[in-house]
């Protein structure tokens, strides 16, 4: 009876444990979940007959190495930093550890100590990183197999709102982390390839490059470019190819709405406030535009920013109550961290609310003389509150490594991520059983069009 | 015969040194010139009678240790960073010390010590800091002493050129260390108090929010915020004043055509970019604009940052090449790196031209019923390329704190900078003997007047 331990048992656990609870009849697994708060880790494992739910402190050396020793495979849902005390347990214990994070600095380097002690450390294979790196993989392995050189690849993804659940001017709420929707574009330029250059884009520009993207069914998206795309070059083995893009999918219009906010300074997390705790909404706005006792807030935000008060931009604006007298009531907070409660106010999920996850890809490639492009996409919407977009695919591609890793169907060794086809294509098939499909279209590229790409 | 040593012969100790030559005759002070370069320090001890140029590696302990133990005073040229290793010897050997320097949270922590073995460590005697601390302290101190009640205090300064050399369209060359020129704005958002509200302003925006100042005898100039105007509130005894405001001055339309830099992110300094030694002004400015194959780089540039091609800001873009095919030639650079040597070419000070320092302070001040606004200025202008107005500015306020603490009329001890009546009414009379005059001009403000200030 092989022995699962899942360490983390919050909200994007969902699906992974629903599924993994599901599979261990047939497969007679026993399933650990093992969460600081217990109750958490019982909710999840609701009574199920092959599913024990216990009290773990990951930072407890004792309880960490006892639990860890009892598993045949070890999958973290904690917080990216915490990985790496668990991965240094799960080497010396001889336990495969699979994880939906970015592969860090310290766990790069535990690659040949993981191969020496035969095991996977397998990284990046939840959503975005996750399906994004095994579906592209995909495409762009198919297009060389065929001979094809890669002339573009462009990649993009993001958790949305079912259309149905679009129920606020922004057609967003947060599905995910809001401190990471709120800092987006933070943290360095933007970089990318278009055409054999080099691109850079700073933060107080990223939403204002879009671009637009339509989705048969789904209608038209904007997608902002993401931090560092250059890094994916060496990842998918796109060394020649000219264009190599990643961003972010949102709903045309939020981009510019929220471009407001950054260039008012509102995003910056560097600073604490003066009097966080008792400023308004209104004031938190004011605090940004220059002295005029003559102007009403509104008007100087619309005057410093260029905005129409009859625009789409405003009413997204208003929309969040941001010239109202609401109070911040936090202490000592940052910009980022008053914009982030002002918008959990209003974007946060309605109990009938529903998710979607979108994802882009766009390959052309060719002969030299002849050109193709091909696109595809995924879409999926969540259910309900538990068994969302977000949590299904973030869970099941690492619950379906999980079964293959346990049936000895993956071979692989040492620190990866899943861009190799031994792990891609068994699980893509495996999530396509399960509804994660994607939709491509391929056509022929005349000169002209080649050139207006 | 007292002895000072100096320690860094650079550009900024010019002015600095050869005041002290003059005075070390009647004086009869024996000067001690140390540099990394000895010959840096022989030109600028100019086999004058009383003094001595040697080698000096402030690195060297021993070295250090004996050439301060012989000292009865020391004034550091060092950058900042590095005062604190002389300072500890300073303290430990009892002599004073002096720079123009900034005070260290390291530097901070030396106060008890200093007083515990009677030393003076006197930083932020230069101009900025410096003749800024000492003339608006005088400014304050004078309007509180007659009980009235600081309503409002402003203060701008800049390193420019005169007017005889604003020879290119920017009126702008580097004066001073061309890197901090390139970074201004950088490191963290801008704070002032304006009317009694807390005001921001992210990076983005510090370059469009300017002020227009008129200067008599001189013409219009622009001011943009500094960083932190917060840190002044307590340093000058401001705590009940309403505005608090400190800028930089240019003249104008530097800051909008400026702005185009931080708009498209050259001025960034965080990441390096791909083959910068091989990259063209042209393909520089190119890779922070979107990809089109039928337009110019130009083109793409007015059109990104809605420049009109008539204007006074691409006549300025213009006049510094960046549109041309020359070579970069700078391995593994950042943008600001590549930026600061495309202005190097073009802001570099010919051997005619003359800098220019100004400063302005506004202060408003009264009695709860009637309120008076107190302007007042100060510019000065380099005789050459060796006494330039910014090593006068800089050097001359040392130079004359080094005598008065050698006269014993200064006797405060421990860190300070020169916020107090005892170091800055004899260092500013000084100055004022030597040409450095601020010129007042005072009204009487009306109620309209006060409202729309």
């Amino acid at each position: 009876m092989h022995k699962i331990f899942i360490i983390g048992a919050g909200r994007s656990a969902s699906s992974l444990i629903s599924h993994l609870q599901e599979r261990s009849l047939e497969k007679n697994w026993k399933l650990v979940i093992g969460d600081f708060q217990k109750e958490l880790a019982e909710s999840k494992a609701k009574n199920h007959p092959h599913c024990e739910a216990i009290f773990f402190d990951a930072n407890d050396a004792t309880q960490r190495k006892a639990e860890i020793s009892q598993a045949d495979i070890v999958i973290s849902m904690l917080p990216a930093s915490m990985h790496y005390l668990v991965a240094k347990d799960c080497i010396a214990l001889k336990k495969h550890l699979i994880t939906a994070s970015y592969v860090s600095k310290e766990i790069e380097q535990l690659h040949q100590e993981a191969i020496k002690n035969d095991v996977l450390l397998l990284n990046e294979i939840g959503l975005d990183p996750g399906i994004d790196h095994m579906s592209a993989m995909q495409m762009i392995k198919g297009a060389k197999d065929k001979g094809y050189h890669i002339e573009a690849f462009e990649s993009f993804a993001g958790g949305l709102l079912a259309p149905e659940s679009e129920n606020n001017p922004w057609k967003y709420k947060f599905t995910w982390n809001p401190r990471n929707v709120v800092l987006a574009g933070h943290g360095g330029a933007v970089k990318f390839l278009h055409n054999g250059r080099y691109k850079y884009i700073p933060y107080n520009r990223v939403f204002r490059r879009t671009e637009i993207i339509n989705i048969d069914g789904y209608g038209r998206f904007e997608g902002y470019a993401n931090r560092d795309s250059l890094k994916y070059i060496e990842k998918y083995g796109l060394q020649n190819t000219p264009t190599v893009y990643r961003g972010t999918l949102r709903r045309p219009g939020f981009c510019r709405a929220w471009d407001c906010f950054v260039k008012i300074g509102a995003t910056d997390d560097s600073y604490i406030m003066e009097n966080s705790e008792n400023m308004t909404y209104r004031e938190f706005i004011n605090s940004f535009l220059a002295y005029n006792p003559n102007d009403s807030v509104e008007l100087k935000l619309m005057y410093y920013l260029k905005i129409d008060q009859d625009s789409d931009v405003i009413e997204k604006l208003h929309s969040l109550d941001i010239f109202s007298d609401k109070k911040v009531g936090l202490k000592n907070a940052t910009p980022a961290q008053i914009l982030q409660k002002i918008l959990e106010d209003k974007w946060t999920l309605a109990p009938t609310d529903k998710d979607m996850i979108v994802m882009y890809h766009k390959l052309v490639y060719g002969t030299g003389t002849t050109h193709r492009l091909l696109t595809s996409h995924m879409v999926i919407k969540g259910d309900d509150q538990v068994e969302t977009a977000m949590a299904k695919t973030v869970g099941w591609p690492m619950a379906i490594a999980t079964e293959l890793l346990l049936d000895g169907k993956i071979s692989m060794r040492g620190v990866q991520i899943p861009i190799h086809p031994e792990i891609y294509e068994p699980v893509l098939s495996a999530l396509a059983q399960k509804g994660i499909v994607f939709q491509e279209h391929e056509i022929e590229l005349d000169p002209q069009q080649m050139s207006s790409l």
